[in-house]
């Protein structure tokens, strides 16, 4: 599969100040990508990201906001996937590859979409608010069929510090011992699980 | 599959008070044990309700703590499914229950158990606490496999204001409509969808 993957390499994760100082949201956003890359290994890959870096595939610059930056790079079968989704696996990349249709996406939470694959030549993206129902709606829109894959590990992009308990508990790469190195562990709180500075209280 | 729904009548999903009233809760929680009943349609279901419920399955009225009322049921290859789950699709559930291993878990956000396939006579539930983890670390001390379903729907229970936002996006049942008809709708805040009530400012 031929496969974008975006990454704004400038100011990423502001969310995550929280916990994370800037030099670190920089490296865990580096070390997200790092594992969304390892999943997508075997595929053609090109990197578009808002400044140069350095990558194990090929990147192309390109400053301009998200949708126009891939909408310029749409062409016969493509897939989008973004850069946070460190829980990520090969097998669920597989199972978004395999689904037929159209427009396939997996959404993610509060109404995003984590990742797509558009195989109609008129479906243009539009990454600005409730992504995901303005994808369903542009497909329709073309008269392409539109499709999701059902994936707990696409749906977990990674933008808040509730989401850092997710990628402990459940991710196996690079950004998850990243967290570790830091001293990010797991915590519970009001019965929930919650990611901590070690030796913090809460 | 034998399948276990836990109910819990008395005071259902406080989370959710600031945008539905005692009453709503009540009806709400009822609507989305409805839409899992649908999704398990065809499976030998019971449910398990903290006070007597009218059901369209059998209902045995338990009122001990969750764990211990679910590991009392449990004999031979029992699912236990929770009742917040209104995402769930009979796709969804066979995918859980076609999913080979002595104990199958569905993780829900933030270290939670949405669902399990438990097929080994050892295994006991504990749902207090980080209970993915804890669910993971029991099978592993019993010499249990432990596998995972990888899916976005049966991760999400509907706890919090925010996870309406995914069932109004991505619901197809009573639950959905319940909220619908309620007056609660999509809205954007900082780029996430989010559930408000209609006409109110955010």
């Amino acid at each position: 599969m031929r496969v974008l993957v975006p990454f704004d390499a400038r100011a990423p994760k502001t969310r995550l100040s929280p916990l994370l100082t800037d030099d670190e949201r920089r490296d865990f956003a580096t070390a997200m990508c790092r594992d969304v890359l390892r999943a997508l290994d075997g595929h053609e890959v090109t990197l578009v990201a808002t400044t140069a870096v350095d990558a194990p595939v090929p990147v192309e610059v390109d400053d301009r906001p998200l949708s126009a930056a891939v909408n310029a790079r749409l062409a016969g079968e493509t897939a989008v996937v973004m850069a946070d989704l460190a829980l990520a696996t090969p097998e669920s990349i597989d199972r978004l590859f395999a689904t037929a249709g159209d427009v396939v996406a997996a959404p993610g939470r509060g109404g995003g979409t984590n990742a797509l694959v558009v195989r109609h030549p008129e479906f243009a993206t539009d990454y600005h608010g409730v992504s995901f129902r303005d994808h369903r709606r542009a497909a329709r829109a073309v008269g392409a069929d539109f499709r999701t894959v059902d994936s707990f590990r696409l749906a977990s992009d990674i933008d808040e510090p509730s989401d850092l308990a997710d990628l402990l508990l459940h991710g196996t790469g690079a950004a998850r011992d990243y967290l570790v190195e830091r001293g990010i562990e797991l915590g519970v709180r009001d019965g929930r699980a919650v990611a901590v500075r070690e030796g913090e209280s809460f």
